[in-house]
């Protein structure tokens, strides 16, 4: 039951933890030795280089220029300042539309605040059945309350005012959703039509051929699409099964890291050879000199890569029956994509071959029964996982207590007794397996989504991303709401009438205000300013830059943009759309918060956009099917609330008029998925038609053959030139052209268009700041 | 709460009716003059003709040969002896598919009875629980109940047995589902391979063509086709809104009736002209004299026709904006109908064309977002259908009382107040609103399908048929196991927690067996018996033939074979199912019953698909998904209902054993969703290849273009040659093959197989009879 003033301290501590984390960044992004960490997409694209080379010693480490300290704020326009179609150019399609998210989000709250102070504060205002309760049975109240709901007395005719604005507020996100989806679909479309030729417009992933004694898989799938597709079929590329390979290659990676740490460190201090033990992480075994034994063991893998090199090209097993079939036009690929090839529709399953780099390679292989299987499998974990995870959690915890630790670690029992550390032990522990469990659940959920065999990183991340939405609606959301682990919850809501579970929830809601209120600004304000700061990737690179880095080239493998992880992102937007829907009607007050989050976080993932992330794949904003979904569950369930709020404040005759409102939500749903979905999910033939037949004007003589087909190789195999030997894959690789994996990162994002490169406001920025310096 | 000898009475009165029925169907089937009522079929194909041209007078009406009336049942043997092939050349596939779904039935309960009698009858016999409960709390018990779960004593260890039953039948359902599942889907896919050229195969619908201001329709189609599909296309047909002509023409033909009628009275009985009243029905108005005015309406009508006929020729507005588009190979059309022609999804919306005879021409026209917003209003009338309709059957009731009819038609007062017909009316009116709305129901839910927007007559009929299940479910079993109408049960389970509704069906379910054995023997054993009797098209058969029939072509169109009526035969199988699947494990009794049900339906409708129905369309049995997903919601429903039923019985510990088998079984689902379902709804590209490759090499010349040219023409086209005016449409109409309608009876099914036409049994046998006689 928080007051203002709480709330106001509240938000004074977290407003002065965001300034200091913006603060930081500031003064952090000016000194030419962050430079790569607070522009690496820049430096990725080529059009930034080390600050470093020029000027005196100290300044390449540190800015002495206090005008550009004085001028600490103007990142802010600098990010806001670049238009949509040069963003789109610059970071592609995904971050573009990913940011419309967080717009979407104020397109939708600013209008429901105006309308909701302007109307619902003062209808809430002027009761007085808090006060009046206060009076006879000393119920406590917050001045929150006294704008919610909660203080319009039982039964009042009031409650009609809440009941026009749940419709004008859901007609207002119905509409901006409608407008938006439809605002996607066409930059989506347009994106896809004004590429340049990609090899995933003219590829088609086949899975499931089926096995032949007689013929190889790679005869086999040309057999079958020269006999069904005899006009447009080219070519193929059958998957080879590389994961042996991959490992032994990262291996080796590996090792190379460390041998050239030893080396630098040798050579710094080269009085005494560095040693290292041959066992677990170097913690045990036998001490050997450090560079020597990184040296034989890199050996001994290159010989390994290519034993390994050799036996998959003469062992069939290595072939998966699955192949890449790329046809001589769009058209072509369009029409095998959105058929079915065969008359068992559980062999020669096409798809649309996602970009090379946003394939996932692993799961190529997964026959038609083992990817149901695994389905069901993964629904019973996640099911488990998001209503027993506390059972592990709690067992942990009761094990790690320091009664637990003295007995197995006795040796540790003099430091544990300090009364300090103690305490702070006490103190910490409990949370503490909780706290990693949270941390580690998206890798978790990426696990699953992997194990359920999805094709492409971009799928797999937008599973997860589902999941972890469930997961933090339920566990987050949920448990929040009503007290008690989301198992007891479960029980209770099987337990209770369907009718019953609305009430409970919706009579919580008001209650929990200032709760969510605390929660936004921690997680939202102060969060999303501690992003900016990269806190992480810059311990990480000063690291890194300290020991491992010899060349430019290692500086810049140093370089960790991170991307702007759809799977734990966009669920957190998700929250925020949710509490603004079920919070807009109950409790107005709740609004401005949600807003200020939306706002923070729309400048700030702008920012980092622009200079940090690197995106590893580009998917044409294939996501917004699932945000729009996510956003329209949200709302029903906020109306679902509504009604179970009312019917409990004496305004049960306004639930015919409230249960209109999911009726005709989930109908506008179907409506929008009817509509619009197919742009995300199909490729229409009249565009690709066009894009043939104008290619075919331009380019009469384009040899296609030879520029699809290396297009789908395994990237174990493009990363050839890294290694000493030139075998023959590598040389016919050199020849064709190469679609780029992550470690080109220079290639890894199209081309900026020459406006970008000139104008960019932060890189001309930051580079006058240096030249002045 | 029946005894044994209860049951045994029921099941006589039921058997003797069944038996009359049978042994009516078998004197009334010899007679030559009802041979167009029994054996329609034959007549349909041409492979017989009427018997009363040969033989004595006598014997062209009655059947005099007392040896053919000894052998009066083996029409059974003759029905089961045609061979499957033979059936699907004979009826078609929907027919031979229907039958599987009995076929199913047995193969499902045969082994589910047997283990459920060997096992569960003795487990449920060896206890006296209820013994115990009579002697103690003087509850009443039947037999029935002795032998079902409610002997099994509180707790007992012995409801393992039913969980491990439950299991069995669980698996033994879903195998035999799956089992059928692949044999349908390979008989569809046989059936489409080695099916004669049909235009549907080469032709796909496509709706919602833009409107555009400078081109026709027409040219509009013609130039995207020929643009986006250049290889492929071949003609296309636009449709054209025909609906108030095809209402003149049968109204035209109504009056032709009429006039026969009159005719043929005047002719019996020359010394009086008839008469009739030109006002609604012939029941007031002007009295004229007859045949002069119906000769003079029909003469009005010819006129409007011809004029309709001119008009459309003319008016932009009647053409549509629809077209059947066709293409030179089956390949172009398979394509076409599973890909997205256009940017926006809404617009050139392509899918397969069905057989011509099972176009729904009305709703061609209707726009994208017309459609989804009759669906929804057609959900939210189909949900008060279901759970309201008992407010109007009662308002009607209540108004049709003897007191309501004196006040509103006191002259009927005299003949009320006889004591005799008042005991009558008030026995029979309360129940004659219900017992009408249910009678029309089928019809309603027909409407609702067709205002909904379908476009075949098949999907009409596949979704009227789901939302008749969904009625039967509701108003039949649930209000049945239950009381209370549909709207107090859903206000009891919306109040009602999620655990405690299986509770409450679960309980009720083993006391409402002896019900629903009595329904089984009144609506399956009688109902079905009394389908063979067909005494509905036997009267009137002679009516027509009495008062209408002049030429041998007006006797053809007398018969009505009907047909097999998938809209409310296949909701009433299936509710057979949910009795089987609910009962199997708590009252195996009742297992025996259901058995009888689908053996004698089977006889009887192979009978009646082999000698009388006469199928409209030819759907290659689409409805086996709907089929198969409905046997599975089934089972699905009997294991919440055993669970329910478990935790009430002090067996709540094997909650969690039984809450796997929904989850498994639902898995399964998705499994054959996704392993069959698409050979019901695409159309395999290898398949259309292979066929193309051979009819090339077979028919290197034919002319594809005029035999699709007219292929899809609205029927009132084609029924031309019955009319005088002989029009350019119709002048061509006559160059080209044409695709028969209903009207043209005689090419309305594929010509029977040569076998099938010699060896046919039922027809050999009554043609030997009669040349007997």
């Amino acid at each position: 039951m928080a007051t203002f003033g709480d709330i106001g301290v509240a938000a004074g501590i977290n407003i002065l933890f965001a300034v200091a984390f913006l603060v930081a960044f500031a003064i952090l992004r000016l000194q030419p030795i962050n430079d790569r960490v607070y522009f690496p997409k820049w430096y990725l694209k080529g059009l930034r280089s080390s600050p470093t080379h020029t000027g005196s010693f100290v300044s390449k480490f540190v800015n002495l220029d206090w005008r550009s300290y004085v001028r600490f704020l103007n990142w802010v326009p600098d990010a806001l300042r670049m238009p949509e179609p040069e963003l789109i150019d610059h970071a592609g399609l995904d971050s573009a539309v990913y940011l419309r998210i967080y717009l979407l989000g104020l397109k939708i709250f600013v209008p429901v605040a105006l309308l909701s102070w302007a109307i619902l504060v003062p209808v809430n205002w002027t009761n007085n059945t808090l006060e009046k309760s206060l009076a006879t049975d000393k119920v406590q109240y917050s001045d929150i309350d006294k704008l919610s709901i909660s203080n319009v007395p039982y039964g009042s005719l009031r409650f009609w005012t809440h009941i026009v604005m749940a419709y004008a507020f859901t007609f207002w996100t119905c509409y901006t959703l409608r407008k938006e989806y439809a605002t996607v679909a066409t930059m989506r479309l347009h994106f896809l039509a004004s590429e340049r030729r990609r090899p995933d417009q003219f590829t088609v992933l086949v899975r499931n051929v089926p096995p032949d004694p007689d013929e190889s898989v790679s005869e086999l799938v040309e057999h079958f699409f020269l006999v069904n597709h005899p006009e447009h079929y080219l070519t193929h590329q059958v998957v080879i099964n590389a994961n042996k390979l991959a490992k032994l290659v990262k291996e080796k990676k590996s090792k190379q890291n460390w041998l050239d740490y030893y080396q630098i460190k040798y050579l710094r201090n080269q009085s005494q050879r560095p040693v290292t033990k041959t066992g677990f992480l170097g913690l045990w075994g036998e001490t050997v000199d450090a560079i020597d034994y990184q040296t034989a063991e890199i050996e001994r893998l290159s010989k390994e890569i290519a034993e390994e090199r050799e036996r998959m090209k003469t062992d069939p097993k290595c072939i998966m029956p699955a192949a890449f079939v790329s046809f001589r036009s769009r058209w072509g690929a369009a029409v095998c994509a959105q058929t079915q090839q065969s008359r068992n529709p559980t062999l020669w399953l096409t798809e649309w071959a996602s970009e090379p780099r946003d394939v996932y390679w692993d799961n190529l292989a997964i026959p038609y029964v083992s990817l149901s299987i695994r389905r069901l499998v993964i629904a019973v974990a996640f099911f488990f996982l998001t209503f027993f995870f506390m059972i592990p959690v709690t067992i942990v915890q009761s094990l790690a207590n320091i009664e637990g630790i003295e007995k197995r670690a006795p040796f540790l029992k003099p430091i544990i007794e300090i009364p300090f550390i103690k305490s702070v032990i006490q103190g910490f522990l409990p949370g503490i397996a909780l706290k990693i469990f949270l941390i580690v659940l998206p890798t978790i959920l990426m696990m699953l989504a992997k194990f359920e065999g999805f094709l492409s990183i971009s799928s797999l991340e937008r599973r997860a991303a589902t999941r972890y939405y469930i997961f933090n609606f339920v566990n987050v959301f949920l448990v929040s709401v009503i007290a008690g682990t989301a198992f007891q919850q479960l029980d209770s809501f099987l337990h209770q009438s369907a009718n019953e579970i609305p009430k409970t929830i919706g009579v919580a809601i008001p209650m929990k205000a200032t709760f969510f209120i605390t929660y936004v600004m921690v997680d939202g304000w102060a969060g999303v300013a501690g992003e900016i700061l990269r806190l992480k990737p810059l311990i990480f690179f000063h690291l890194k830059n300290f020991f491992l880095v010899k060349t430019e080239k290692d500086r810049e493998e140093a370089m960790d943009p991170g991307s702007i992880g759809f799977n734990t992102g966009e669920p957190q937007i998700q929250l925020y759309f949710l509490l603004g829907l079920v919070y807009a009607v109950v409790t107005p007050v709740f609004i401005p918060f949600i807003l200020v989050f939306f706002a923070l976080a729309y400048v700030v993932f702008r920012h980092q956009i622009i200079n940090v992330y690197n995106q590893e794949y580009e998917s044409a904003a294939a996501f917004w099917p699932d945000v729009h979904g996510r956003i329209i569950s949200a709302l029903v369930f906020s109306q679902l609330i509504l009604m179970g709020l009312m019917s409990t404040k004496g305004a049960a005759q306004s639930t015919p008029f409230l249960i209109a409102l999911p009726v005709l939500t989930i109908w506008f749903h179907t409506f929008c998925k009817g509509r619009y979905e197919s742009a995300f999910v199909k490729y229409p033939l009249q565009e690709a038609m066009m894009k043939d037949t104008l290619e075919r004007a331009r380019e009469p003589n384009l040899n296609l053959k030879s520029y699809l087909q290396y297009a789908y190789i395994h990237p174990v195999f493009k990363n050839e030139d890294e290694d000493e030997d030139d075998d023959d894959i590598n040389a016919k690789l050199e020849e064709s052209v190469l679609v780029p994996t992550k470690r080109h990162s220079k290639r890894n994002t199209p081309l900026p268009s020459k406006v970008s490169g000139a104008c960019s406001p932060s890189l001309s920025d930051a580079v006058t700041e240096n030249s002045k310096s």
